[in-house]
């Protein structure tokens, strides 16, 4: 049996990942889980409330990471301070790359694992929201530019994991590139009054 | 007991929201919502598979509505016709306003509606970036440019809830060149390379 709680932490999110993978997430149990890592079921619950939380265990600190290096960031405009931010936790995200791969498609095979992914990213976008406004950004920019950015930064992030031969930082450089290339031909409101469509 | 089909749906839903806001979403069961609507719990179970799609029932017609609009929008570059595409729905979502502002609350308040109305959006998300690839728009750009759309879309809409004296139209555009100012000042790749954090 693991010694150290945070031994066994870790053992419970790595067997969970592989009985997922194996069986399917629906398919596997606590109980299972608690087997493969070694250790009983209460422990597995000491741990996590259930057996989707035993695959976010990071989400808390990467929000508190981000949130930190926004209020720090050496930058005035709000897309400059998220890449700003974004970068400062590539370090996190490399380190987490042998489990992040094969969590990701765990993650895009099972329903109920995508729903609480997006609950987790919605609750980052609204953090860096937050972060934001109290830098001064208005409420408006402020929520625009984190879900721009977090987009950004997820688009960044699945193409790192489809292709490794570029880093992260690179991915992520040419993500903000393409939001700036897109948003800088947004249509604007002084579009002529024909291009309103018609109601029936 | 309502006659028609369609009545009984209207009405199963009505009584959810009304439910959902006086007692909470947990507290409120399916025969509950039947009771309330008029009808056996047998009828909501052929109309909804549980107590949260209740409140989801028109994002498949708007989801089809968006990808056929993107197919047509006379546009090429992939946030006109995103624009586009949103304009064409304001019909829909006007017409639905008595029944949309009421649904955001207990939905903002309600964690498992929460998870399931940011899957729906996911789901619209990917849709129309589908239908931007179809349009030519290569598949990197087009992820970006659903989810940004999808994302100043998302603004307009809460923003014209809380504020009905400008219309929904006025809110979209005004979010499109919220877009396109916050991305006119996004950082460029070709940041100085003391831009880029130092790894421990």
């Amino acid at each position: 049996m693991p010694r150290s709680g945070a031994e066994a932490r870790r053992r419970l999110q790595q067997a969970a990942l592989e009985l997922y993978r194996e069986r399917g997430f629906d398919q596997t149990t606590t109980a299972e889980i608690a087997a493969r890592a070694g250790v009983n079921e209460r422990t597995f619950f000491r741990h996590f409330p259930d057996k989707r939380e035993v695959l976010f265990d990071g989400e808390s600190d990467l929000r508190a990471a981000l949130t930190r290096a926004v209020a720090e960031a050496p930058h005035d405009l709000p897309l400059e301070i998220l890449l700003c931010a974004f970068r400062k936790v590539e370090g996190i995200l490399e380190g987490n790359r042998p489990f992040a791969e094969p969590r990701l498609h765990v993650i895009a095979a099972t329903p109920a694992l995508r729903e609480r992914d997006l609950a987790k990213a919605a609750s980052i976008v609204e953090a860096l929201a937050e972060a934001l406004r109290q830098r001064g950004v208005s409420d408006r920019l402020a929520g625009l530019a984190a879900q721009t950015g977090w987009a950004a930064f997820h688009q960044a992030l699945h193409a790192w994991i489809d292709d490794p031969s570029q880093s992260l930082d690179a991915h992520l450089l040419q993500a903000f590139d393409d939001l700036r290339a897109l948003s800088a031909t947004a249509p604007s409101a002084q579009a002529p009054p024909g291009d309103r469509p018609r109601r029936q």
